[in-house]
């Protein structure tokens, strides 16, 4: 075994591509991919990773993974964090979590693959992605299942998906939201964005309080005054 | 969506540990994790990562991805590479696989968490690794089974694990075997090893070529001189 290792190395990586998604502030994205599906967002290769001939073959797949850099995030991090499923209470360690608060602020996201654009370099078109706008993605590699489902893996107190809130709209919000030509699709995307309750763990509490979230080009005004429930009160340009 | 975004960052990153284990050389390392489970392996934490704080409910997961860097691997890449499992002739993308061959050099690996040890520093045991003896690894998250287990997802040309070779051992092999204190453990090792047929993909058909493998302490000298099987020959010091 090599023991000769010392801690003075520093690995120099860089972006093949960059995300570009309806989260445009960090605010609001799903602490998890896969939960909403009516986000728009796709993978754009950089020179000189986007040529055609890199992802020959990846359309066999139907999810990928993507190891990205939460560019958003402080490069400070702190041993213990605190999880938001635990309710801001209970420390954990950061390697015990999925936090975008850690040392070398790597993110890992297993997204679905709906398309491969190559006529202008290569585009590709995630489903399910909680990455936000801007987001440096510096690996993609294929799942493989026969390899990577372990359903009887224990995962202690992350054991389950967190509980889901009600979302309602306002009058005013229907309104804005009928008005405007994606209509149908936006409506499910704050829907599913904001069910996954996007406060705060320290503030998951029912109040009068009015909270933002910016999703493409709008600011969604919410509130929470009863529990589980969050109401979207109107639809801001930002 | 931003679109100012340029290919010329550069993100820096360090190890937060190292990987020490019985694959002492690159040839001969399983090309996926859980095949080779009588491997030893373990991650070491170094400073300032190896606070025992910060691995802190880690041992409620039964699996771990540890995303690390093919540091034996060039850093040089081309966009199509040769993926084992195909013989060795098709061509398919780099990011399309899950070659060692690749822009950043990162690896992914999901691996079974046996214990953790905060008593001096931190170092975790880790079960089915197929990792280098000095892999540095850059981050470590907990695998959740309910987002991450995808067992209908689709993995076109990589759709199952790859046939495994039988393995034998000649007398003078056995006998080798047989005098070794770890006898038991590096028997069953060396026929998971060489299950996986570690010869390049170009050379995989029945010859008297003798090929070695590094393990432990020893060099394990093996041919194949018929269809799927491999036998060792020798236990060689190396």
């Amino acid at each position: 075994m090599n023991s000769s290792i010392t801690n003075n190395e520093s690995l120099r990586i860089e972006p093949i591509g960059h995300i570009r998604s309806d989260f445009i502030s960090p605010f609001g994205i799903p602490r998890q991919p896969g939960l909403a599906n009516a986000a728009r967002a796709s993978l754009v290769l950089t020179p000189p990773y986007d040529d055609p001939l890199s992802v020959r073959g990846l359309d066999e797949f139907s999810h990928i993974w993507l190891t990205f850099i939460f560019h958003l995030s402080p490069t400070r991090w702190k041993p213990l964090v605190r999880p938001p499923r635990l309710g801001g209470n209970a420390k954990m360690g950061v390697f015990a979590t999925r936090s975008t608060h850690r040392p070398n602020r790597i993110g890992l996201s297993l997204v679905a693959l709906e398309h491969i654009d190559t006529r202008n370099g290569v585009t590709l078109t995630l489903n399910g992605a909680d990455l936000a706008d801007g987001t440096p993605v510096v690996d993609i590699k294929p799942y493989l299942p026969w390899l990577e489902s372990k359903p009887q893996a224990r995962s202690g107190f992350a054991p389950e998906a967190p509980p889901l809130f009600q979302v309602t709209f306002s009058n005013q919000a229907a309104q804005q939201l009928a008005a405007r030509p994606d209509s149908e699709n936006l409506s499910a995307l704050i829907q599913q964005v904001l069910a996954q309750d996007p406060r705060p763990a320290y503030r998951r509490r029912p109040d009068t309080r009015i909270h933002g979230i910016r999703l493409r080009d709008i600011d969604v005004r919410f509130r929470a005054t009863q529990e589980n429930v969050l109401e979207v009160i109107e639809l801001a340009a930002i």
